[in-house]
């Protein structure tokens, strides 16, 4: 893997303008995949993570029996295969073999980074107090990894139905919050 | 105003992709506006969001008092000025003099939309049971409105510090999820 770690104080930089995520977890070493925008941060340091994933999908259960999970970030080149997991379930197929993806060990969790991702952020359940009348999440990153290669990655973001977008240009404007 | 109503179901259309949001609240009669991007969808309708807003902040308090806001959706046009009321507090200022915003009366709350934007979602406060953990406030959109006009609205997203993105070019991808 060519990624390098990045530094925990500059998670919410990843999560902040709204990227779609593909969520891996493992349960008895078969590893899953789902896909999902409905996230937030919560916290700078350590990075808190409010992550929303229903009930009716297979990787709920998995959450909460295994607490733990990594958040993939996919860029454009990836729109297909991340949109293909979204559409499919874990409970039938193995989405790594049949999207063509790449599982990774990651560092302090069972589940799997997806290489072809730029950026991955592992991550354990700290609170699952809200699931149960939200499907809510809140998840620490304990550890962070980049691809130094990509300098200016265009993520991507779900307006809803068949509509995507690609991040576009940046713009710079003088800022006092983090 | 020149806004239409737009329909609850499809809240979750304007808020996933993740844009930067201007939160107007009242308290007493006086108006006060501040810029936030850690926010999620929870559910699609009635559409509920998970909004953070720290603390130290002014709205906080007042969230918590009167249970309602708008979350208001600007666009690349506004960028300086949305910038600008995250940098100033309304403990100090009157936010729609400084930046010279227009507001709105809404239809359901007391909170007025910011005219300047293009899209606005009247919000009570349906759970503050999560705003002392992790200051994690439930919203329910009880009225959405946006601006017919705006064809191909260019949303902001906070990469962090003084980097903003605008959105990008639009994908159209064969989804079966909402």
């Amino acid at each position: 893997m060519t990624k390098k770690p990045f530094p925990l104080s500059k998670v919410y930089t990843l999560i902040e303008p709204g990227p779609m995520v593909m969520v891996t977890t493992a349960y008895k070493g078969r590893p899953n995949i789902m896909t999902l925008s409905w996230h937030t941060m919560i916290d700078f340091e350590p990075p808190l993570l409010g992550c929303v994933v229903s009930n009716r999908n297979y990787t709920f259960d998995i959450l909460r029996t295994t607490k733990e999970c990594v958040i993939n970030i996919p860029t454009v080149e990836l729109a297909k295969k991340a949109v293909g997991c979204g559409n499919t379930s874990g409970r039938e197929i193995d989405k790594f073999k049949k999207f063509r993806l790449t599982p990774v060990e990651a560092s302090c969790v069972k589940a799997p980074l997806i290489d072809e991702c730029y950026a991955h952020l592992e991550c354990k359940v700290v609170d699952a107090g809200m699931a149960d009348r939200y499907n809510l999440f809140i998840l620490e990153v304990v550890r962070a990894w980049i691809d130094p290669r990509k300098k200016d990655p265009r993520t991507l973001h779900h307006r809803g139905k068949d509509v995507f977008m690609a991040s576009g240009k940046t713009i710079r404007l003088r800022n006092k919050m983090k």
